[in-house]
């Protein structure tokens, strides 16, 4: 373990340089500056492509740093090619700071590009609402980034704007239609367009609008209000705007196998139901064509590289707490095609974004990974310990900078539960402790020492100071563990009602004593399982990312609680039951201290400036 | 003349086979098939840009059809050439089919090609609106059109969609601040952020949010309704969404001079008025730097190609009624070094779009056209004297298929006008008749009769019949137009009150016996022209395109009619005042049978079906 115990700032430079590799010292520089230092020696993204194997009509260049894999043409080519390994990246419940689950996968991939293997990244493109709310890289950080990053953060090659645009396309549709519907007799619909009327409920309106930002003015509206048009401008009712990395359109995206996929999907969305109880689909407004047509470019996955070289393909959607909150399954596939080793990253703890890798997206893959590393920080084990929780934006409590091996040991309660959900999957878990210059040696040791005991492989990893030289430890216990045969099992039968699975989510993976539904959700559940429309729908549950509880200020191994469903959405197109738990909304709001204030662009060369 | 008599389709056979392009023919199918076709042949992006003289650094790809230009460096390496010539294509009041000016525009570059000119086009990229509710492409149509055409369609290189992100973060940091300033004191504010209060006054808020659809469910709306968070739901207030390129953002695309322009035109937006009646700006609201973040690739110009192979410079916004609706001044600029012919567009007819092209664009741009191409149909002239007003999506009237040399004549009055116009600004107008196969002889006839009285040069066309080879009598005159000394001068001095410039607009341009204000209106333009701060703004009319007058079902040239202005709006940041002159709305509607119900994907090849 000597090649990771922490390196002099000496002799961490002569390492560097010795591998080539020339980055910006992380605890001189902000991320930003890293980054963009490191954009004047990076590779373009046709020497990235010729490097992965991808012929040249196989990449899509989007300026000369960035491009799309046009997937399908790849996996024909390959299709008989074993795959290389699969691991993912989950962590323990994270403080509201994070706790660097991106930066540990690139760090991760950094280390295996440093031992010689062929590897890859994919990891999920950042939404506009943390991006402009709370400072910090969704890209990683320190010595473990991608690039270009302000690109990147930013509208990239232009995904979540498709996915936009495709959802709130379908709410046109069914305003207008509403309106039309409102407005004319059967026989004057017809006429008109050749239309049957669809009797839509206007109090079982599923579907709300979205917009890729944090914006709580919007979460709860009325539309159609008539300002002098009478009855042409729409149709009177409570709408809302959910966050667009929260749409069906998105999880859809993570999901689909491929174009086809994607479009008998996209048909089947549920926007409403009707007069009598029947679902109203995106097919029956007769636009899911069409919201596929914005689509077909966003089904290619991205393509850009680490600090140090390596691909990184970026596809879907972020949130695993209010969405699946994975990378997609197209870009796994063609990454498992093209690498020996692909290190995918699932949202937030192995509550909220293992469970759904492991019972959701490998579910409709096929795929099974041969390892998960489980992030963990000091800083949050002592927040599980009972420090203060710290907050985005405000000064770090002095709690997280003295030691105190005793907060560490308690969350480790915490840790440890989150290694029991992945042995739980069947698969080998390897704990990353994702170092940070304030922890100490014996805090380090006790969580070592913990981990070990309970079975599992744990490597200290300094690839936040030291980039991929500093994530050897991490690359070997992954390539290690990766030797070991994978049992990897559903945690439910897709046989079993949902109320029956919740309550094995709840019980198992959460640690509640049961589940408490409301009225609305219970007689929902009832109504869907007593369709059999419903009946090969997966679960996606909503719950905060915060705590294994439904209660956010709850740390540690919550005991003697009850998740509390208090509404259950159906996600026709997904095929998703989704019950939201706790006071969770797909809208979260911009505080008073934004960090849009700080951001700004130097228009001689026209870089963003306060990004990160 | 004999060269562009109407050619039989097997002498245009050979024509087209002789000059080495091959396209299908445009009477027997439809544009997207002509243009799905011919873009199996294209260029790729890289030998368009090579062709055009720029170095491969200055070309950034997005796929291998479509590009950016880095206008910047090629703005520096070129500063000193001298500019080719400058063409607007400008039309006739139009019919709701509109009359063929993109098309017209398409062809004029395919003719110039034709006879060995170097030469551009810049339109305008299409709104998501129009596209999804009206069958047909903003591309051309026929054999005039510019290609790769669905991903030029749909979302292209993202800037609408950046246009919209800048323009809803506004809005998001708005509300919230409202919110924030509501729910604490003084004193809390400025210890949680460090901010004033801003006081902004919730009954003034002038900014809607923005969406690229035709949305009138979004028209007027109540945000900020409490969903059970209490005060942490947003202000209560209402609110709207306006289609995105009307937005202010896409006005200042448009006519920024470079980054470092628009970064400061962005700062300057109005977004309401405090309880003093002081603006708020973007500024004050501390967003207009991540607004501009949001832009810095939307700055350049995009680049696709003509069917035959000709630069076509695609670039902010349409909709010259309810905005600027002019390409964009960078992309002028770019294509005016690279080109000895460039032929840009301005929206609608001349009285709306050219007007803006006179007094706004080029006053901003410095430039001076050369000449202006005015696009007439017998189709909208027959409307204009007296046939049934065609309407989309519905068959045309059995009028337009018979001949009718006196609803013709009569017509000619409405194109009269506008030729009136293009002199009145002192450049040599060419009147291009855009030929349709049910146009007879004896029509055509009538109508160079007219102008050619009118000391017009007129040009039939047939570039939507035989591409290029059928314009170049439109090419020829339009090259002969360009060597008369242009005599360029504004309509009215800037400095000139507010008042009396709409006036001069009202009666000069649209006919008007003079102007009537509603109550709001007259009082803000007396505030507006009281304040020093609005002494340098331009004058940007809102009126509909459907009529001279501000009443869209008066045809030919109305008489006898006051212009009624009812709201004045100010755009600090593009430096605009906006009166909006009847009864005209800033979000259109979808009608009962919107094009989105006929476009699909092909999930085999990615292609979409349907579009046009």
């Amino acid at each position: 373990m000597s090649r990771s115990d922490r390196c002099s700032l000496r002799e961490r430079k002569v390492v560097l340089e010795e591998a080539g590799i020339k980055t910006l010292d992380p605890t001189k520089y902000p991320d930003g500056d890293i980054a963009m230092d490191a954009e004047k020696r990076m590779k373009t993204v046709y020497e990235l492509a010729d490097q992965m194997g991808l012929e040249s009509r196989e990449l899509l260049p989007y300026g000369h740093y960035m491009g799309k894999i046009d997937a399908a043409p790849v996996l024909n080519r390959l299709g008989k090619k074993p795959d290389g390994k699969y691991i993912d990246v989950t962590a323990i419940t994270p403080t509201p700071l994070g706790e660097g689950k991106s930066t540990t996968t690139i760090g991760l991939v950094q280390g295996l590009g440093r031992r010689g293997k062929r590897c890859s990244a994919a990891i999920r493109q950042p939404s506009g609402g943390p991006t402009m709310g709370i400072k910090g890289s969704a890209a990683g950080g320190g010595r473990s980034q991608c690039i270009p990053l302000s690109q990147y953060s930013l509208g990239f090659t232009g995904d979540i704007n498709a996915v936009q645009n495709a959802h709130n396309l379908a709410m046109v549709a069914l305003t207008a239609r509403m309106q039309h519907e409102r407005n004319y007799s059967d026989e004057k619909l017809l006429a008109m367009s050749g239309m049957d009327r669809l009797n839509i409920d206007p109090t079982r309106v599923e579907m709300g609008w979205t917009m890729d930002y944090c914006c709580q003015a919007l979460r709860n509206i009325i539309i159609g209000i008539d300002g002098g048009n009478g009855s042409r401008d729409g149709y009177m009712m409570r709408s809302r705007f959910d966050i667009t990395v929260s749409s069906e359109v998105m999880a859809i995206l993570a999901i689909a196998a491929d174009l086809a996929d994607l479009r008998a999907r996209i048909g089947r969305i549920i926007v409403a139901f009707d007069k009598f109880g029947n679902p109203v689909t995106t097919s029956d407004l007769e636009v899911a064509g069409a919201m596929t047509a914005w689509l077909v470019e966003a089904v290619k996955p991205n393509l850009i590289q680490t600090l140090e070289g390596q691909p990184v393909l970026v596809h879907a959607g972020p949130f695993a707490n209010i969405a699946i909150g994975q990378s997609s399954i197209i870009a796994d596939r063609v990454a498992l095609k093209l690498s020996d080793y692909h290190v995918t990253e699932s949202g937030f703890g192995a509550d909220v974004g293992y469970e759904k890798f492991w019972n959701l997206k490998c579910h409709y893959s096929g795929l099974a990974p041969d390892a998960a590393v489980v992030v963990a920080t000091i800083r949050a084990l002592k927040c599980h310990g009972g420090a203060p929780v710290p907050r985005p934006g405000k000064k770090l409590p002095d709690e997280y900078t003295r030691e105190n091996v005793e907060w560490v040991e308690k969350g480790c309660a915490n840790l440890l539960h989150h290694i029991g959900v992945v042995k739980k999957s069947g698969v080998s878990p390897v704990v990353c402790i994702n170092a940070f210059v304030s922890d100490t040696k014996d805090e380090i040791r006790k969580v070592k020492e913990l981990c070990e005991a309970a079975g599992a492989r744990v490597a200290l990893s300094r690839h936040w100071e030291c980039g991929g030289e500093g994530a050897l430890e991490l690359a070997d216990a992954v390539t290690d563990a990766c030797e070991e045969k994978s049992r990897f099992t559903p945690l439910y039968s897709w046989d079993m009602s949902m109320r029956k699975r919740i309550e094995t989510v709840a019980r198992e993976i959460y640690g509640a004593d049961g589940v408490d539904y409301s009225f609305e959700a219970s007689s929902r559940l009832k109504q869907i399982e007593n369709d059999p429309a419903f009946a090969d729908f997966g679960l996606c549950m909503v719950k905060t990312h915060l705590s294994l509880s439904d209660n956010p200020s709850l740390k540690g191994v919550p005991k003697g609680w009850r998740l509390k469903v208090g509404d259950v959405l159906t996600y026709g197109g997904a095929g998703f039951i989704v019950p939201v738990a706790g006071s969770i909304s797909l809208m979260p709001g911009t505080g008073s201290n934004p960090s849009y204030r700080r951001i700004d662009v130097d228009t001689a060369t026209g870089r963003v400036k306060g990004l990160f």
